[in-house]
């Protein structure tokens, strides 16, 4: 009987893992789907043009074929293209990429993205993508498939030719069943225009199914500041990272060389007080001596000292000033309030930071939807999970009775939130839904009752006007009665326009 | 630059990718952390109890150790063990294991999860799990970890024993950090409690580390009936699986043999009507040589021919009678109603079945806490992630009102729902929560309509036997007085108790 039950025991790879699983990269759903495809293609672009300083220009065609619910999807941008002998890791392997063991602010982070695109369509079509990738004066063009048992990618109709250095992008094209274009909040045009919202460097053309061409031109002459490669920082790291950083580097013949130079914010001076408060480690030993219990102290001391807060260029917020215009552009409101935080850190020194747009009134509700909340991370839209989202659940939880916004539902309210960071706490691998981190829940928490305590002073600002101009209609309206039965008493019922006159003066200077 | 960008092209395991991603197994906080830890040693130990058909006896212990926030977990079974050779990859490896590739109803799926539960412990203590396990006459004892990069098991301090057959099982013992106990809705306790609502068949044992003993005990004598391992339907199957079995069936020389070997219902008088309505394709090719384009022309043959169902025996439900009893015992309500519903396929063939509880008023709600929602999966409870499961927003999106429930959320009612399949399509690796699939939520809400009706019947019923009651008293009230005229009017007051006595009489046959 064990026999039987154990005969079976297998090992698998990580793409057959993710093939049996496909909703977990977000193929869940016809529509979702060719949404999930156009992100991780724009996702790719938009880092790969800020990693090298190119103002994107990225173009995308989506195209319905004659069978049902299948879709042509092309993505073309001006970025640096990818050398070959990297296109195939790029496209056609799941976690294989530049960004997992970097600490830098990115919209991809797990090197799943473009090969789970591949492996979509290779599952529903048979086919495997096309690629152009002009690099430096190279150009090659190819088919991209993947080897599910090997994790390996699998190139054929391989092409090589010269082309101009000035030439330089990456286009994909994949043939896509199981999916479905639709006009609607979870749709490809959705995505992109609030990809175009928060992303207002970048020039970014849609070509719907139905002939229709959006077009956003860039809107700000800057690139965004870059967010620079970023060591950990000492509070909020654990034992376990800190031990994996001391094994890792080999350079260093003493621990406390390797705390100053691969952590932000540790100098000699926090070095001493560090032998001070934790005497027991030797922080001259060599760092791949540490053990466990040694980094556990360590961490204790760290706790116990006063550090400078991370720096702040390792994350790029998207800037009060353009959310502002941004907002102010498509919704018309009469309200808006935009947060400006420094950012903090959670779990193992990793920094974030927290923007909070909220627009009231004006524009926003004329279709009758209140109550609208625009998800970002990185820069990068979530449309879907909103229910097991982090960032979804703490505006919920916000009261805002409390700011005169009486039902969140169905008031004239829109609250943008993007949450930008070196490493964002996915829920899962299909990147639409924040995990509920205690750091960052308060911040967005308080971020949003900072937005909330604004709009209210002008909520009730508005509404004390309203007061006032009621009062004083009110009190108006007897104005001239009383003046009458004044000049009456008076004797002198000529005076009653004098009387009248200065009255009404008296009220409006009253009501000042 | 590009030698900048792409210089720091790396791979990656799996074991590494999770390490950085706990959240996505369900490690997001620290309460969920201790339950997941449990649910994952809960689920393995029952699995292999059913797979052995043995009666389970699994006690749990959770301790809380003098460190802030750290516990030792204990879970010991009575199952049939695991043999030395298979011991380090089953909780040390992740992707490795019996389920992934089996078609066959279980609570695991996906080979993570124990493996799962070492790495929290290596991340979090640095200290590997401690694994004591019987296994047909032989005991091993061991300390077992993971290396990360290579994902692959560590073990130590093996010692090899005799002990006798009938001493078998496994018991795994771990201490865990970044972890707390909490007597709440998310806890250890009512995740145990759930499970043991929902297995009768087992006897659980809870030992809590404010020194409680919970003892469940088995209430039913019968193990549940083993789900069969299932070949796919044909309904529902894609291309591309199509695909992936012809080419590994090596075994026939004719399509037409594997066809009717791998996958259930097809008979030889289906694949003459297969014949007869995809003639572009030859049945007696060798599966091997299926292309793409013939794997599609079959699929859309399959759907036009009709089928019966899947076999029942591949998806075994809790079984509506002891869900009623379980629900009995802990609810006590007035109304019970339980589905009986049967089997039905979604994506690929895959079988599944929906059961749906529903118990009104009685002691629900006595501490005023309508609209719980208990969610199962496979038997195993599901208590995080509940915004973002199917499951969920299928009840949400019942109108709920037309049952006569005007607030879901606060009138007496509790509903379960477990989906029982071979392969449940879960959102995360962290296997708390549904995937949005048509089939299945469209089942999910058949069913709970089918509830609904039965308990508005009850509940119109109840509502109309009120009606009469109240109507009846009212006229009851008159009945004195009227007796009283009737027997004035005749001329005899000495006749008006022998008239109130027939008019009494009278109404109540009436009100019958």
């Amino acid at each position: 009987m064990a026999e039987n039950i154990f005969g079976g025991f297998k090992e698998y790879s990580v793409a057959e893992f993710f093939k049996k699983n496909r909703q977990m990269l977000g193929f869940s759903g016809k529509i979702r789907s060719l949404t999930t495809i156009v992100h991780e293609y724009m996702t790719n672009s938009l880092d790969a043009c800020g990693e090298a300083g190119i103002h994107p220009e990225i173009e995308v065609w989506v195209e319905e074929l004659e069978k049902n619910d299948r879709y042509k999807v092309k993505v073309r941008d001006n970025g640096p293209g990818i050398p070959e002998k990297i296109l195939g890791k790029a496209l056609g392997m799941m976690l294989a990429g530049t960004k997992f063991h970097r600490y830098v602010q990115q919209r991809g982070q797990q090197g799943i993205g473009a090969a789970g695109c591949t492996m979509y369509s290779l599952i529903t079509t048979g086919q495997p993508v096309s690629v152009v990738s002009k690099h430096q004066g190279k150009k090659i063009s190819c088919k991209l498939g993947i080897d599910f048992k090997g994790n390996k990618p699998v190139l054929t109709e391989v092409v090589r030719e010269e082309c101009p250095l000035e030439e330089h992008g990456l286009e994909v094209e994949g043939v896509f069943a199981d999916t479905k274009y639709e006009k609607s909040a979870y749709g490809v045009g959705e995505y992109l225009k609030r990809t175009a919202i928060v992303n207002p460097h970048a020039r970014i053309v849609f070509n719907s199914p139905e002939g229709d061409k959006f077009v956003y031109p860039k809107s700000i002459e800057d690139l965004p500041e870059k967010a620079e490669e970023v060591k950990p920082h000492p509070l909020g790291i654990g034992a376990n990272d800190l031990l994996d950083i001391a094994k890792a580097s080999k350079e260093y013949t003493k621990l406390s060389a390797m705390l100053q130079n691969e952590f932000t914010r540790i100098s000699l001076n926090k070095v001493k007080e560090l032998r001070e408060l934790v005497p027991e480690v030797n922080l001259d030993m060599k760092p791949s001596k540490l053990s466990w219990d040694d980094a556990e102290k360590l961490v204790v001391g760290f706790k116990k000292i006063k550090w400078i807060a991370p720096a702040t260029d390792s994350v790029i917020p998207i800037g009060k000033e353009q959310i502002e215009k941004s907002l102010r552009n498509i919704l018309n409101p009469e309200v808006i309030y935009v947060t400006n935080r420094p950012p903090k850190i959670y779990r193992g020194g990793i920094p974030f930071v927290v923007e909070v747009g909220i627009a009231y009134g004006g524009d926003i509700n004329k279709e009758g939807k209140g109550g609208v909340v625009m998800r970002f991370a990185n820069r990068a839209p979530l449309l879907f999970d909103a229910g097991g989202c982090a960032i979804t659940q703490t505006v919920k939880n916000v009261e805002w009775k409390r700011y005169e916004i009486r039902k969140f539902d169905e008031d004239p309210i829109a609250i943008l939130v993007n949450l930008a960071s070196v490493h964002v706490p996915y829920t899962s691998a299909g990147k639409q839904s924040i995990s509920g981190e205690d750091d960052v829940e308060e911040e967005i928490r308080n971020a949003l009752m900072e937005a909330g305590r604004h709009v209210q002073k002008h909520l009730s600002g508005r509404r004390r006007e309203k007061e006032k101009s009621t009062k004083k209609k009110a009190i108006m309206r007897y104005v001239g009665q009383i003046s009458g039965d004044m000049a009456e008493l008076a004797g002198n019922k000529a005076e009653k326009e004098e009387i009248k006159v200065g009255l009404q003066k008296m009220i409006e200077e009253r009501f000042e």
